[in-house]
C-alpha cells in the first residue's frame, strides 16, 4: 500500500486529501500544527469581530471522519530526509512514498522582526483574536483617557499593505468605528477614529484592473479611510509609524504587507526563487524528486511569463491536480503538465461595496459584493459554518452590530 | 444628580443597572474588568467546544448604548474607600452616593492554590477556552501516543465536584468521547475514555430533590462516567489525582469544587461570613452604610433560615430590587425588606437528559431538558445570540457534532 503524506491542512492540503482519499487503498498521513482547516480569506473579519474564530475553523478529523484511509497527526514538522524517504516531526518519524508539502506563507517583515510586536500580521487565528483585542482596547483606552493627544493616538490605526487584507481591514476597522461603536461611548466620538492605509507601491489592490483600485480607493475615502500612496514605513514601534514623510502617532499597527513563504521549503534541498518559494516543474514535484510535491503559497510556479499568486483557487487547484497525478501514477500513466484555470480575484471594501474581476468581467459596488458573500460563503467548509455566517452577515447587515466583539486576556494565566 | 456606581456586570450589575437606567436624571457607572457581560450558565458549553466564547458574552457597551446616562468602563476596582465615597480603580478615582458592589465568586482550592495550575476552574471565557484546549489535546496526545499507559493517561478525565458544573462537564466530556469523536481516530478508539466525576459529599447535586440526584447518577453511568462519593481528593498534580483511597493517573483534572466570593468584599471593612461573604441587611446594605449594598454570590442573605445560594436567578432578583431602592430612596420612601422568589434549579446532564425542580414540581428526561433549553434560549441577552445558540444546539442534536472544536494555543506569542 502505497504511502502519502501530506504537510499542512490549507486549501491545497485539504483539497489533495479529498482527492486521494477517492482511492481506498492509499494511506494518506495529513499532519498539520492546528486541529482545524481554517478558511483564511474570512480571517481579517476574525480580526475585525465580525466572526468567531470556530465559525471560520473545521476540525481536520471531522471532515474526514467517514474516510477510514485518512489518518490525521497534529503535529510540526521539523525536517524532511529526503534520502530515506522519511518526514520527521517533533514527535516522531514518517514514511512516504509520495510527499506533498503544502504549508503556506507567513507574513514577512523584511529585514525588521522586532517590528511584529508593534504591528502584527494577519495569518493565524491566534494572531487574529490579539489583533481583535488591540483594536477594542484601543477604544477602551481613548474613553478613559484625559490627555488628548493620548486620546488621539488611541483612536489612530494604521495599517501597512493595500492589498486585499489591507483593504479590508482598513474597511472594517472604519465601520467597527463609525457604524458599530456609534452610541456606545460617553466620553469620545468614535467617528473621529483615523484609519490610515500605507502603501509603497502607487495604487491598492494591485493585482486588479486599475479602474477597480480606484474605486476601492474612492470607497475607501468615503469611509473615512485616508490611503497613503508611495510610501514607504521606515520604523514601527510602540509609538506608532515613522515613513519617509511623517511619524505617525498611533496605538494600533496592523501589518498587511509582504509574506513569505513556510520555512520548510528550505529543508527540502532543492531550487528557492529569489523570495524562497520552491520552484516546481509542470508536475508541481520538486526539481529532480519526481515523489515530492510543493503546492500553494511556498511554491513558484510560472504560467504565461508569471508566477501565480498566493490565491486559495491556486492552492485548491494545484492539491487535486497532485492528488490525480499520485493516483495515476500506480498505473503508471505519464504526467499532464499543471494549468490553472483563472478564477480571477474579488476584494470587500465594506457594507455593500467590493471589487470582483474574472477575465473581461470587471464589476465594482453591491453586485460584486453579493458576489464576494456568496462566493465565500460557499466555500466554507460543513453546513453548520455557512449557515452561522451568513446568519452573522445578515444580521451585521442589517443592525451594524458585529457578533464577536470580546476582548480575550491573552495572557491570563501570568498575570495571576 | 445622584451617582450610582455598579462594580461588575455579571447578572446582578446589569440587572441593577437596566432598571435603574428608567431614570434618565441617575448618573450611573458600571465598572467591570471584561468587556462582556458573560452567561455563565453556558460557560461549560464553551469548555466543551459547543459554543464559541462571543455566543454566550454580549458587549457590555452595546446593551447600554441607547441609555446615555449609563457609563460603562472597562477597569479593575482595587479599593473602596467609604469615608470619602470614591472607588479606586486602576486608572484612576470614581464618586459616588451609592455604590453596589456584584462582583461574584472565583474558584477556591481551599488551602491548595498549587492545584490550579493542573486543575483549572471553570469561571471565565479564558479559563473554559483553556480547558477546552486541554480535553482536544488530551485526545490528540493519545492518538501519537505508543505506550499504552500513557494513552489511558491521556484518555482519563476527573471532574472534581459534582455541583451542576461538574456534572455537565462530565457528560458533555463523555458525549464528546462516544459520539462527537466517534470515527475521527485510527490508532485510540475514543469510547474507550474513563471520565471519574469526585464528589466528597454523599451524592450528585446536592442542591436538588434525592429522588433528582439518583436520576442523574443512573443518568451519568449509562453515559459511562464513573461517580465516585464521599470521596476527598488529597492532591493535584500533573501525574493525576490522589484521593484518600487511590491515584489516578489522568492527564486532564478539572475543578468544580467549591467556590469563593470576591476578594473585594474584604475592601468594604464590614462583617463578612465564614465563607467570605459580605453580611448584607434586610435591605441588601451593609451594614451601618445604607449607600453600599452587596449582592449576588459575593452576598450573605439569609432567607427562611438559609443562606441564598449563588445562582443567577438570586443575582437578578437582587440587582433589581436595589435599583428600586435607590429609585425609591431618592422620593424618600421607607425601604421594602428583599425577598427572594425561589425559581428552583435544574440541571442538564447530556442530550435530552436533565433535572429540574420548581416548588414542588420535580421532573427529569427530555421534558427537564427541553425546559432547561428554552430556559437558556430566554435569557441569553440579544437576539443574534439567541438564535445563533439555538441553531448550534440543533445542529448538535442531530448531528452529535461540536461547533468549536478549536485548539487555540495561549502562548502563541511567548514561543516565538
Amino acid at each position: 500500500m502505497k504511502k502519502v503524506v501530506i504537510i499542512g491542512a490549507g486549501f491545497g492540503g485539504i483539497n489533495c486529501a479529498k482527492e486521494l482519499s477517492k482511492d481506498p487503498l492509499l494511506e494518506i498521513t495529513l499532519i498539520d500544527r492546528n486541529n482545524y482547516h481554517l478558511f483564511q480569506p474570512l480571517l481579517y473579519q476574525v480580526a475585525t469581530a465580525g466572526l468567531s474564530p470556530a465559525e471560520i475553523a473545521s476540525p481536520i478529523r471531522s471532515i474526514f471522519s467517514k474516510k477510514s484511509q485518512v489518518k490525521v497527526i497534529l503535529d510540526e514538522v521539523t525536517d524532511i530526509d529526503r534520502k530515506n524517504k522519511k518526514v520527521i516531526t517533533k514527535s516522531g518519524n514518517l514514511n512516504y512514498d509520495y510527499l506533498v508539502v503544502a504549508c503556506g506563507s507567513t507574513h514577512s517583515y523584511f529585514q525588521n522582526p522586532e517590528w511584529e510586536e508593534h504591528a502584527p500580521g494577519l495569518k493565524t487565528l491566534e494572531q487574529a483574536t490579539e489583533i481583535r483585542r488591540r483594536i477594542l482596547v484601543a477604544f477602551e483606552n481613548a474613553e478613559k483617557e484625559i490627555d488628548p493627544g493620548e486620546t488621539q493616538k488611541y483612536l489612530t490605526f494604521v495599517i501597512v499593505g493595500a492589498g486585499p487584507t489591507g483593504v479590508e481591514l482598513a474597511g472594517s476597522i472604519s465601520e467597527i468605528a463609525r457604524q458599530t461603536l456609534d452610541e456606545d461611548f460617553r466620553h469620545i466620538d468614535p467617528s473621529k477614529t483615523k484609519i490610515i492605509l500605507i502603501e509603497a507601491g502607487p495604487r491598492i489592490l494591485n493585482m486588479f484592473d486599475e479602474k477597480l483600485s480606484e474605486k476601492a480607493m474612492e470607497d475607501l475615502k468615503k469611509m473615512g479611510v485616508e490611503v497613503r500612496l508611495n510610501l514607504r514605513v521606515k520604523k514601527v514601534s510602540n509609538e506608532g509609524v515613522e515613513t519617509e514623510l511623517e511619524k505617525i502617532n498611533a496605538n494600533t499597527v496592523i501589518w498587511a504587507a509582504g509574506v513569505k513563504p513556510s520555512p520548510l521549503g528550505a529543508k527540502l534541498n532543492t531550487p528557492l526563487d529569489s523570495s524562497g518559494r520552491v520552484v516546481v516543474n509542470q508536475d508541481l514535484s520538486i526539481i529532480e524528486d519526481p515523489d515530492i510535491f510543493c503546492i500553494g503559497d511556498m511554491a513558484r510556479f510560472d504560467q504565461n511569463g508569471a508566477a501565480l499568486p498566493g490565491l486559495a483557487p491556486v492552492a485548491m487547484q494545484q492539491g487535486r491536480y497532485v492528488a490525480k497525478i499520485i493516483l495515476n501514477d500506480k498505473n503508471e500513466r505519464p504526467r499532464k503538465k499543471f494549468v490553472y484555470f483563472d478564477k480571477g480575484a474579488m476584494a470587500t471594501i465594506g457594507r455593500s461595496k467590493a471589487v470582483l474581476q474574472f477575465g473581461n468581467i470587471k464589476i465594482s459596488g453591491f453586485i460584486a459584493w453579493l458576489s464576494w458573500l456568496f462566493i465565500h460563503i460557499y466555500y466554507l467548509i460543513g453546513f453548520r459554518n455557512r449557515t452561522i455566517v451568513f446568519f452573522q452577515w445578515a444580521w451585521s447587515y442589517f443592525t451594524l452590530q458585529r457578533g464577536a466583539r470580546l476582548i480575550i486576556d491573552k495572557d491570563w494565566r501570568l498575570k495571576k
